[in-house]
């Protein structure tokens, strides 16, 4: 294929490759290096309405986005959230379903194009609102967003997962500062999920239960609601990094019904309030772990979904990239109290 | 343990811990929470004179560090590197070797005491000096050091694999300024290690060669010397990311002789410099990937080391936590074409 070899930058197609050596699919996706910030350093400082005026996240700014895929409540100007088309998105949907990987010309690497679905999800229509100033009641509808999504998406048999992610704050990764989440929609399973797939197969394998089921919650428990209960896991990645777990077996997020949408709402948005008090509005990302799309049914009987929340308190470096081993300064069981004990007005 | 489940933080020794979900070592380290960063926001403009009073690590301030391992050249006060302990460090060096891993008592998860060894190359007496500033001499004397105390270390059975890694900047998440390097043994194979060698050996299985050997360079090469060359790797995981392999099959860094140090520091000036005049002097990290310490015969069949030297350009957000896959705007080969192309005065 010509375009791997050459032509510029712009007028390429994006691609996915791989290497024998570290055998992890990365995106090559030159759209991105056009995408904006609207966190450069320097900038003069600028009023919230001149801010209102140049978001396109903003009412009144669909113009500046890229085309809508759906909005909430349909077909209203007074849309309380709306999914729309990445403007600068990371795989291509305008591409022919991906033949298989071939090999490259290196021989050592393979490559697939850059088929796949990007989104955004405008979770409010005021610039100022953040996820955790919602109602439980309006959560829940960035859920069920997500949800109507993906339900979309996995009648496209090429598409084999999809990521649910929130970037918030320049430190976590944001460009845009209006409150959005994104979602990736891939033509592979991506290495991390492989390997918890691997892992939660090879306990059921070994004990006939779902590890997430059989988390024992001990001092590590921050809250409980209906459905859910929340947790600093036992081997934390990351300093104050949460989960939010479905308490009865759940392979799929997207089997979420309307009901436990208010309920799983209310508990996000008291764990993002504990975050916030607690550690100062910290930069943070939060991301939906959940089964392939087209999973069988034993897959089913191992995996088991939740949501993860890094605040983003220290810096991946040297050590991490090169080793995949994280030091984390801060015990779990030490957060989890933390946690529990700050009051929420 | 009582450890585990309880006391402050302040009194407790690290520990590993992994869960059945991500089955990846995770470090705790309480002592890590007091390190002091030198990046802190806000703080008042200080002299260069102020700056070197201050640098635990400037000539004349070696009573501010940890204890000293060795210095080049040894016992003399007018030192050109100093190898230090790391004051926070990660691991302890003061418990007994580590007893094999134990289930946690949640079940789910497993745990280690935090055995190891954390340390600090100073690379140069003086503050204002960069890596980049050395002559290949002196880059190789940095080399030398860091293998000398592989040889050290590998005398002690618990150890399985030592890190030799850099961090330059605050966003590529240096805590100090002055040019210094750092290395960290282990009393495990950590899981990108692991899943490396896993993938090169699949390789080896499939075609009876190393896949590093068989790396065609074509247009990814940037520049060669006597004994390595540089690339920008096939799959980059990250944008402007630089390989530099030993031409010849080598398992282990640590087999590396004086001669060829020199030519390595010679190219790596030079990779550095290019990186720096062409992207303004980034934040970056490097990391020495190699084969861990006691390998058997047919593991050095198909491992082999090399340098990979990453300028942080972009930002690790929720979609990369969340799938460990990475996307970079910039291909490979035109990575390279640029880096060939910086003429370095
Ligand atoms: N007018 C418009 N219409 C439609 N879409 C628009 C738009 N203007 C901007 N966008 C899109 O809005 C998105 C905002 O996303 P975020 O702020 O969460 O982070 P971003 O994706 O930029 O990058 C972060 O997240 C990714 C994924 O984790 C990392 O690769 C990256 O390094 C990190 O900075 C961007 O993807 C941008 O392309
Ligand atoms: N007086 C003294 N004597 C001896 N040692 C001293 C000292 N004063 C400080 N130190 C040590 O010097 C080291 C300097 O290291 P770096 O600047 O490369 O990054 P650091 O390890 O802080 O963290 C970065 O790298 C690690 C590992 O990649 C990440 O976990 C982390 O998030 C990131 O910020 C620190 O580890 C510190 O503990």
């Amino acid at each position: 294929m010509a375009a791997t070899t050459s032509g510029s930058a712009g007028n390429r197609i994006p691609e996915l490759r791989k290497d024998a050596i570290s055998n992890r699919w990365v995106i090559f996706s030159p759209a991105r290096a056009k995408r904006p910030s609207e966190f450069k350093s320097n900038s003069p400082a600028v009023s919230d309405q001149q801010l209102h005026q140049r978001c396109p996240f903003c009412i009144g700014n669909e113009h500046q986005c890229a085309p809508e895929i759906f909005r909430f409540p349909p077909d209203n100007p007074d849309w309380t959230l709306r999914l729309i088309q990445n403007l600068y998105p990371a795989l291509s949907r305008d591409l022919p379903s991906p033949a298989p990987a071939r090999l490259a010309n290196n021989l050592t690497g393979s490559v697939l194009d850059g088929f796949g679905f990007h989104d955004v999800i405008i979770e409010t229509p005021v610039h100022s609102v953040q996820l955790l100033d919602l109602s439980p009641h309006d959560v829940a509808q960035v859920f069920l967003a997500h949800i109507k999504r993906i339900h979309q998406l996995a009648t496209n048999d090429s598409i084999k997962y999809v990521q649910v992610f929130k970037n918030h704050g320049a430190s976590a990764g944001a460009s845009m500062t209006h409150s959005h989440s994104q979602m990736i929609a891939l033509p592979v399973i991506p290495p991390n999920v492989s390997a918890r797939l691997g892992n939660m197969k090879d306990y059921f394998e070994k004990t006939g239960k779902c590890c997430i089921c059989e988390i024992q919650q001990e001092d590590l428990l921050i809250d409980t609601s209906d459905n859910f209960f929340s947790l600093v896991p036992y081997a934390a990645t990351f300093p104050f990094e949460i989960w939010i777990v479905p308490r009865h077996h759940s392979a799929h997020f997207h089997e979420l019904d309307a009901e436990k949408a208010i309920d799983l709402g209310r508990l996000l948005k008291l764990m993002l309030r504990k975050m916030s008090l607690q550690l100062n509005n910290p930069p943070f990302n939060y991301m939906i772990h959940t089964s392939p799309l087209h999973s069988n049914a034993s897959e089913l009987a191992y995996t088991h979904w939740f949501i993860q929340i890094v605040p983003q308190l220290t810096l991946t470096a040297g050590f991490e990239i090169a080793t995949g081993c994280h030091i984390n300064p801060v015990f779990p069981e030490d957060a989890a109290k933390v946690l529990r004990e700050v009051n929420v007005p």
